[in-house]
């Protein structure tokens, strides 16, 4: 299968901790890179994780609060220093060009490519990316300033021909791109072969979906519905669910009901409070509600 | 002794690696805490060192290039939600405010704090900062854009009492103060007792440069004269001065040369170019010229 997997550079909350880096991802999807994310401190996890630089597509944040964004103007600098001359897409929150393009323009007079940022309504499950083989779009939350998630999904995959019967039937070559696509052939005295004799189905095609920050918010479901993957903030335990509801965010229980209600494959959760040294106990109530959960951490990566 | 020690926080150079921070120091006096530069990462190195938020005093930046400067924003969010309510200086060269202020202004609405940002001329050796027992003066250096190093002198210590002497002239405790300042004693039948008589000298008084980003600037010397510790950038080797040249950055040989001439105590070079695998022939180059040369290294705690 195409490679389609998740680098998990921070997932720690606002207060960074030793153990933890701030919010930040990388999904390799085909070898092209897309940014989730942005706090301090990003780059050098990019660097560590041994990701490739070039191969930065574009950078997509969710909100706009520093744990989230404050890395992005020491990564402008490094693309540039390292002779980037791509422009790079920026999709964030309709401020974040007023808030960062001043500080971009003193400290980058003479970069030799542009930081565009591109706004999205965060209200609205919204097309923000689109190539042959990959749809992103946003996944509106629910938070104390303007949040949206993001998912990422595969377009639909062509159907895999089945050599005996295309050689079988003489199917020309000039004829396997609209076989791929599903259609049946007609030989040369006009017998239709049906495609489903010729072609096995499709590998199905993968859906992750990166949720942070927000409160439990039930709308997202049928976004995000069916996701082989789903990154899920999970900044508190239930005990602590009226300073979650004060500050927006979710527990790790609300997280797994999320993931269980969406009928997702597989739950990460992350952007864990400092004030929890063991994050076993996170994973044990998420865990309890929806099975297949595992722990956020710097490091991990996740293939699709 | 009081203490004076040096914690690095960070010295690699603007394009950061796994195994360097970028520029960042604490300077811990006596309990109060000074950072010196700010780079991206620079509160998780804090936090590292196990440095306390709390007795964060001020912060001096050296010149507004990102890889001195980034940290900034992260680290002032993290005091706020520490619950910091002193202003916070920030010693700055003149267009830091104009730069910082909006985004500061945007993401901390609700701060408990100020950040008073301090400008001051870099072209000059100015009194920045001064209490009971310390001074603290920029020390102008040359580099592509405004950029001052910072001396931390300890003021003139007191002289040492001499028990036996004190006990034997009867001087009472209300003249102590004039006694430990360098006076001498009138005892109450008129008789002069020299100050030499009734104390020893004073612990001198300590001294500590911290001198990058700069080219060779032999314009520093007399400022920072007989220093106990210099820290300055060693860029480049010798064999790139082409480079830091063109840069306005140092070499390891030019750092020991400026060390030598300044007659400082000890050296410690840093800002490391990442091009560098083998640091310790930065070491051997400066070290033939000032022989008192060590590596700057995160985690390094220089007691002076």
């Amino acid at each position: 299968m195409e490679k389609f997997e998740v680098n998990i550079l921070g997932c720690g909350s606002a207060l960074p901790t030793v153990k933890h880096g701030l919010s930040a991802q990388v999904v390799n999807f085909r070898d092209k890179l897309f940014m989730l994310d942005c706090g301090e401190g990003t780059q050098l996890q990019f660097r560590a994780a041994k990701l490739n630089f070039n191969k930065l597509n574009r950078i997509f944040i969710t909100h706009l609060h520093g744990d989230h964004c404050f890395g992005l103007p020491g990564l402008v600098c490094t693309l540039g220093m390292l002779g980037r001359t791509a422009d790079l897409p920026v999709h964030a929150p309709l401020d974040a060009e007023k808030v960062f393009a001043p500080l971009l323009d003193y400290f980058f007079r003479e970069m030799p490519f542009k930081v565009v940022f591109m706004p999205f309504d965060t209200r609205k499950n919204e097309l923000l990316y689109e190539d042959r083989s990959l749809r992103v779009s946003s996944i509106p939350l629910k938070h104390r300033v303007p949040s949206a998630g993001f998912l990422f999904e595969e377009k639909e995959n062509q159907r895999h021909i089945i050599r005996e019967m295309t050689d079988f039937y003489h199917v020309p070559v000039s004829k396997m791109k609209d076989i791929k696509a599903g259609e049946d052939f007609v030989t040369e005295d006009g017998k239709i072969i049906p495609n489903e004799r010729l072609t096995s189905p499709a590998t199905p095609s993968r859906k992750y979906a990166y949720c942070t920050d927000t409160a439990y918010y039930e709308k997202i479901i049928p976004i995000i519905e069916g996701a082989d993957l789903l990154y899920h903030e999970a900044t508190f335990m239930e005990n602590d669910l009226k300073r979650a509801k004060e500050t927006l965010h979710s527990s790790a229980r609300q997280a797994a009901m999320i993931a269980e209600k969406a009928k997702v494959k597989k739950l990460i959760i992350g952007h864990f409070s400092a004030r929890y040294p063991n994050e076993s106990l996170l994973l044990d109530e998420a865990s309890e509600i929806f099975k297949n959960t595992v722990l956020a951490n710097e490091k991990m990566v996740v293939t699709i």
